[in-house]
């Protein structure tokens, strides 16, 4: 059927492959999407969010990049947050409640929106390959789909076995079919791959619960978004809601401890740290007596609620009477319970920094596939693949980011560079530079190269430039304009601030703590200036940043140039380091295996030590 | 988890499920519905359009008496049609086209929204049964749920096996899986079970196809609905389109009949007469060079495309390469091909009136289980079951509709006599009384009914009284008013009708064949009328048929009280035929197993014969 075959193919319709087949196509591939279930496309597995700490970051970046995971998240939001408004820029982290239905939906009229995107619904069986380079896929139905590059999406799928208490069921979701004969021939190709699981909450009925003894948590009073386009801003918002488990709920979870695959040796692989099970929280912190829950709407009208913090794979009668146990939950009415899902993984110190893999060519991996977790870390990774599976069969230079200019960076490089074993998640303390990866310039530091590889189109590059070259002189303006005491030191003495005795410029007074832009605008001058300039919230923003975290932010850009140095001193392509005798053994091995591009990546690579990256400096002849 | 249990537990989300949840629910019956799959409810599994001819009365029908089906219809259509307008009004069938997301989005919204409803995702594996009486269902988790009535709606997942050429896939619908247990455990009680298929067109992108070279099929100028409650009118609709296949085509499709599962014996199960796969037709009809297809969007803003016309089975080369060489389809993407699925059902004639089985005491069948096809049939029949299970919990009446009362009357009394081999369809050929049972009237013959039951609430009540009040008002109107020949006799005279000579009776001019309510409303009087009385279309309407076609509905409404007559005449519970040896073999045997409640349905055993009849008249002592 598919005699003229595709450019780039993408298997599966998560977020990873919704990103990968948009990147592909935009950039002008003729790509196909297969996926299991085309009304599936763009699901949300498990919490019906978007963004949050450090996961906020990389939805700005993508989109800042010409993805579509901000713009999506944008049109079906429910609720929005900046998450850490209290701490300093870098920890400021946007997270957005999500209509599940609206998500998923939006992703799929977004994709028939563009033009070089294809569809077929079947499963991949297995990939076809000649001369170690693929170059298409066959399905179920024994159809062979012929493509220049695939790019392997398939998240929790392969192999994916269900568990709840004692039960075990095939699947790949709740519902969902697994997916089989991917690994057995990846494997079969000399790929090692792994076991990982991760977890997910009962459903239940919104209208079993008692919301007046929970904790209401709004959304922002002036909410903000995600995208960096003109998409909507939420006019009204839905609640989420808090409560807590007590130690009578934990007791009663430990009731089903004997029957939990986590505790009887069912489940070997290893979950998500970062998001536990409740009854992992309540074994490795035996001390705490209550955990948090929060309690979820999945949209804008349905009934039902996620029930955040409750993940859990006990049987289903003792997810039930223990959450019959927290309050507002006393009638509680189940639509389905939580179960842990155990799935192929494969470490992604198999892959390259554009994320192919390096056994087999034109071969890209992106998403839960490579160990990590969360909707955030997959799309970016379909992204940088979708891209890369495009430049490289235009024979076009790789699309890499650095650890400096993204999360993104950090992502791929950690994952490449370090391996997981156990499902990775992205945090602001896994980036050596956060002050510079902050969530308001993802666009400055990324449109533009975005819109030179040919993906980010103009009308985003303008609005970035406008935004750089307004903000500039914005801060120009603070730098070369004198405030008089008598303007200022009402606004000082207010504020508890120390007064000024004599005219002095206003970027001094501005860089003190407690003057916020508010503040400033106070002074005619200020708020004149932003108005003949038309300057936006955006523009504000990153202004005020610019002014008051300048010295961390020239320090770190500092720090991260020395860092350049290091990535600028290259390692020869399949350098063989058993040669260097000099190196320790772990150092030869791990050094091979990995073969890092870098100075900088091979000193990342765990178990090198610092006498080891001196020896290679020696032999580079530096 | 369930440790109170349900009045009401309904097996499956389709049409049927969510119909016998909602009404069980909505007359007071504390229900569940477990269905595979939450997200699903409502689900169109083929083409995307409600109604048509007799379909659209049943839906009419349902709407009546207060169930939901046409309700959500009108919600989610973006095209409206009456078919047949050129016919009689007994023949008048509205018909819908549906955008599938929405379809199913409103069903769960609206079953989310009925009070005593509530969900659980889980896959049914067997029932449970004590004295023999159902009790409850057992899961596939293992859980137990307790419930004084169960209705099974398993549509087309009890063993489902889907055909593609020469593959086989388990699955209940395309990426679903297929329902397991539930007929190995009912042959076990001593069910008889049989084999069905049906089939489904492959799904292609819109974007591919040349709309410039088909036909557009627009919907109705102005559009009606199904609901008789207040939903909304479509002011704008989405075009259909028209193309043919060729000779060319049928060469192409024959190519691959050695390997079609429906030629090479793979396939053994009857499909539906009515809605023949294309290798069907051109099989059947090997001298007809053409056949029609629809090209039917699937929503309001998706590409994909539903092709009507074209359903198969043969490998997927095969349709591919036969749907490029229809018109408009040159250069036709897939979605994905068509396919055939294979399926258990349970001969109906299993069951009584109310859809309760014979062999086990408050387990009710509704929908595709009982060897039906159609969105429409599935619905009416679960509305059915649903309202059955509720009065039989609750020890009253059961509610059964009579032939001369309503198609879903006609529906289940031949489905519960007459048994079907095929996928039972309706059509209006098979009513006795189809004058009678017109898609204009289904409020006036069963809202009463409905609000009887506690099922329609007031307001559909008034509003049917209302328009009841009214169009005898009008029609009254018309028999009591004269109008003179200066008045009439320019409309006559433009629609080339003898003139009249003297002033008559509206009521007879109104009555000839070319004159139309639009014509009476070219009469001040009328007009006048009209608006004093604020009548709306539907009364108009209803005035003008009743005028128009009062001889015909008079015929059959005494040839309905003549058969009323028979149906009056019961014949015992557990009657013994074998004893009266007068009666034929074949009808003392079919007579057993089918035990009709009364004469009238005695004549309608297939097999029983006139002389049987008397016999049993004379042994009943009339
Ligand atoms: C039960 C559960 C709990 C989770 N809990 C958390 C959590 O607590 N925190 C968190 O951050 N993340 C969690 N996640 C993970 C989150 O859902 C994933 O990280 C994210 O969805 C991964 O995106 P993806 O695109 O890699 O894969 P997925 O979203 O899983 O999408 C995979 C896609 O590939 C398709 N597919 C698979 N195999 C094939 C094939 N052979 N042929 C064709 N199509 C195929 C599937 O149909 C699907 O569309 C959870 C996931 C699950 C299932
Ligand atoms: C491929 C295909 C082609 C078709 N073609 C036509 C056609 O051309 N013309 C036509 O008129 N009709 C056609 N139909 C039939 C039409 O879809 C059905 O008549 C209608 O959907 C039946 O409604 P239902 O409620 O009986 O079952 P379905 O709509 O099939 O719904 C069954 C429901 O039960 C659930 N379920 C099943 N088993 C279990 C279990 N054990 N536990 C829990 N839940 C369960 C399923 O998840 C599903 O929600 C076709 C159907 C299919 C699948």
């Amino acid at each position: 059927m598919f005699t003229d075959g595709y450019d780039v193919i993408v298997v599966g319709g998560g977020h990873a492959g919704a990103e990968a087949a948009a990147a592909a196509a935009n950039m002008g591939s003729r790509t196909l999407l297969v996926t299991m279930n085309l009304q599936t496309i763009g699901q949300m597995s498990c919490n019906p969010a978007m963004g949050g700490i450090a996961k906020g970051q990389i939805v700005r970046e993508i989109d800042a990049l010409g993805g579509y995971s901000g713009i999506i998240t944008d049109r079906s939001a429910i609720q929005f947050k900046m998450l850490n408004k209290s701490k300093g820029p870098a920890m400021w982290s946007p997270r957005a409640q999500n209509d599940r239905m609206r998500f998923a939906e939006e992703w799929r009229l977004a994709l028939e929106g563009t033009p070089n995107c294809d569809f077929y619904q079947d499963m991949v069986k297995s990939l076809l390959v000649g001369n170690g380079r693929v170059i298409g896929v066959r399905t179920s139905l024994g159809l062979d789909i012929k493509a220049k590059a695939v790019v392997l999406t398939n998240g929790t799928f392969l192999n994916g076995l269900i568990h709840i208490g004692e039960k075990q069921l095939g699947g790949g979701r709740a519902g969902e079919k697994a997916s089989t004969g991917i690994t057995e021939q990846l494997v079969d190709f000399g790929f090692d791959s792994g076991r990982m699981k991760t977890g997910t909450p009962p459903r239940v009925d919104g209208r079993s619960l008692n919301y007046e003894v929970m904790i209401p948590q709004p959304g922002d009073e002036r909410p903000e978004k995600f995208s960096y386009l003109q998409t909507p801003v939420l006019s009204n918002q839905r609640d989420c809601h808090m409560t807590h488990t007590t130690k009578l709920v934990h007791d009663l979870l430990r009731e089903g401890f004997d029957r939990s695959p986590m505790f009887n040796g069912r489940i070997k692989s290893i979950g998500p740290r970062y998001c536990p099970s409740i009854e992992d929280k309540i074994h490795r912190f035996a001390d705490k007596d209550s955990h948090q829950i929060f309690v979820e709407p999945e949209g804008w009208n349905t009934v039902e609620v996620y029930v955040n913090g409750f993940s859990t794979s006990l049987p289903e009668d003792v997810q039930y009477k223990a959450l019959k146990s927290v309050k507002g939950f006393e009638n509680v009415k189940f639509f389905r319970p939580g179960y842990a899902i155990e799935y192929d993984y494969f470490p992604p110190t198999q892959l390259k920094h554009t994320l192919e893999t390096k056994l087999v060519e034109n071969l890209y991996f992106a998403g839960q596939i490579n160990g990590t977790t969360g909707y955030e870390e997959a799309a970016s990774q379909g992204l940088m693949a979708g891209i890369n599976a495009h430049l490289k069969i235009n024979e076009e230079e790789p699309f890499i980011l650095q650890r400096d200019e993204a999360y993104i960076g950090v992502l791929i490089d950690d994952l490449i560079t370090k391996g997981t074993e156990e499902p990775y998640r992205m945090f602001t303390s896994r980036a050596e530079y956060r002050t510079l990866l902050r969530q308001d310039n993802a666009d400055l530091r990324l449109t533009p190269k975005g819109y030179a590889i040919g993906l980010a189109k103009e009308e985003r590059l303008k609005r970035m430039e406008e935004k750089q070259r307004k903000s500039d002189a914005f801060v120009n303006f603070f730098r070369e304009t004198s405030v008089r005491p008598e303007e200022i030191n009402p606004i000082l003495a207010d504020l508890d601030s120390s007064l000024v005795k004599q005219s002095d410029k206003m970027f001094k007074v501005f860089s003190r703590p407690k003057v916020t832009i508010d503040h400033m605008l106070q002074l005619e001058t200020v708020s004149g200036f932003v108005e003949d300039n038309e300057l936006g919230r955006d523009v504000l923003e990153q202004a005020e940043i610019q002014v008051k975290y300048s010295g961390y932010i020239e320090k770190e850009k500092n720090n991260a140039d020395k860092l350049q140095r290091l990535e600028g001193i290259k390692i020869p392509e399949n350098f063989d380091y058993s040669k260097l005798k000099s190196l320790s053994f772990e150092a030869r091995e791990k050094l091979n295996a990995i073969q890092p591009v870098t100075i900088a990546q091979a000193s990342r690579v765990s178990g090198v030590n610092p006498s080891d990256i001196s020896v290679l400096l020696v032999y580079l002849g530096r």
